[in-house]
């Protein structure tokens, strides 16, 4: 065990530390639908008690780690564009696509964050949640746009249907284990969800593309 | 109160009961996500414990209703369809977008299904609704491509995509009390996320012409 936080770097690796081992316990069992605030404690080494101090709930904990994974994706995005331009748009959808496959923990929390967590938190959580992804998804599509030659609504679009594509085929790619058992006996079910980044990158190169064609696209 | 039901006519009549009561509350509640086996029983003019005669569980009731929404949806695309032929990519994409639109509780239903229902129910009634549901998927994909210049795989990918962002947009756009109250304090976020059918129909449509400028789409 380590001794009682006391300073604020303490407390913000402390936070850090639970939410790693969150992301650890997510990526071992098959899901963050599998992770309990008993595990992760345990995991990042506190007393039994202690994360309450920073997550006052197993969801504030997963919607943290949901906004960390923006902050993830955006840096990883600005990494893997690197000072090019000028892409085409199905090299913003590769962009999109091999990021955001990078990120699984992160894509099994996008269809939780708007299903329950969002919802599950107090309104100020929310609110800083809000606003956090948003500064991170805004960054990122500043920087798509900036290197490429789609425009801010274009990516916009594309963006929103990376978060979407990638959130449901993640969820449909990790069975539970009750139909996962069910794959086993009838092998053609179980191939049919588990193309995720074959088909990803299919629907948002196709989308790219298509976007691209379109005379204009409205600002949302 | 209803007598008992006794012959098979009666009993698949109880059944569809429990299933349009189901849909009437979670069209008057918001969401799937509020009905409860007590208020459907109670709608559908049932003794307290009729219902369990028919489904054994809330998420059998639910993942009925989600069968019963891929049977509608192909019958509402055969009916959109109509004989018409050589349908461009983008008139395919309206037909999906709008057919999908027009149900809003089955949109609901699509992410539920993959993140717990599927699961939550045994192993024989997930096998059911996987053979009805690729039955009805397989059926209104066939409609789509006999219809129109698009072939089998590319109706396929554009298939999946209405599913993934109708099933996610139906969650953004439907977010619990306490962030439709946040939407409230900030509107530009809840205006963000309400524009369902209009960027549904922005996406599919440019889709739909970007799969149809690949040279092919593999088999999946």
């Amino acid at each position: 065990m380590h001794e009682r936080a006391r300073s604020p770097e303490d407390k913000a690796r402390r936070s850090e530390d639970l939410l790693v081992a969150a992301e650890a316990i997510a990526l071992e069992t098959g899901g963050v639908r599998f992770v309990t605030v008993a595990a992760v404690t345990e995991r990042a080494g506190l007393h039994r008690t202690g994360a309450r101090r920073y997550y006052a709930s197993k969801e504030e904990l997963l919607l943290e780690l949901a906004e960390r994974g923006w902050k993830q994706w955006a840096e990883s995005i600005r990494g893997s564009l690197d000072g090019r331009s000028g892409l085409a748009p199905n090299d913003v959808a590769t962009v999109l696509a091999t990021t955001i496959t990078a990120l699984p923990v992160f894509c099994d929390l996008l269809a939780h964050v708007a299903m329950t967590l969002e919802g599950d938190v107090d309104m100020e959580r929310a609110r800083k949640f809000k606003i956090n992804s948003f500064a991170a998804h805004d960054e990122l599509v500043g920087a798509l746009a900036a290197s490429s030659n789609l425009d801010i609504p274009r990516v916009r679009a594309l963006v929103a249907a990376t978060i979407a594509l990638a959130g449901s085929s993640w969820q449909v790619s990790h069975p539970t284990p009750s139909l996962a058992a069910l794959y086993q006996q009838v092998p053609e079910w179980g191939h049919a969800a588990m193309d995720f980044e074959p088909r990803l990158r299919l629907l948002l190169g196709a989308l790219a593309d298509g976007l691209a064609n379109l005379e204009t696209v409205a600002e949302t």
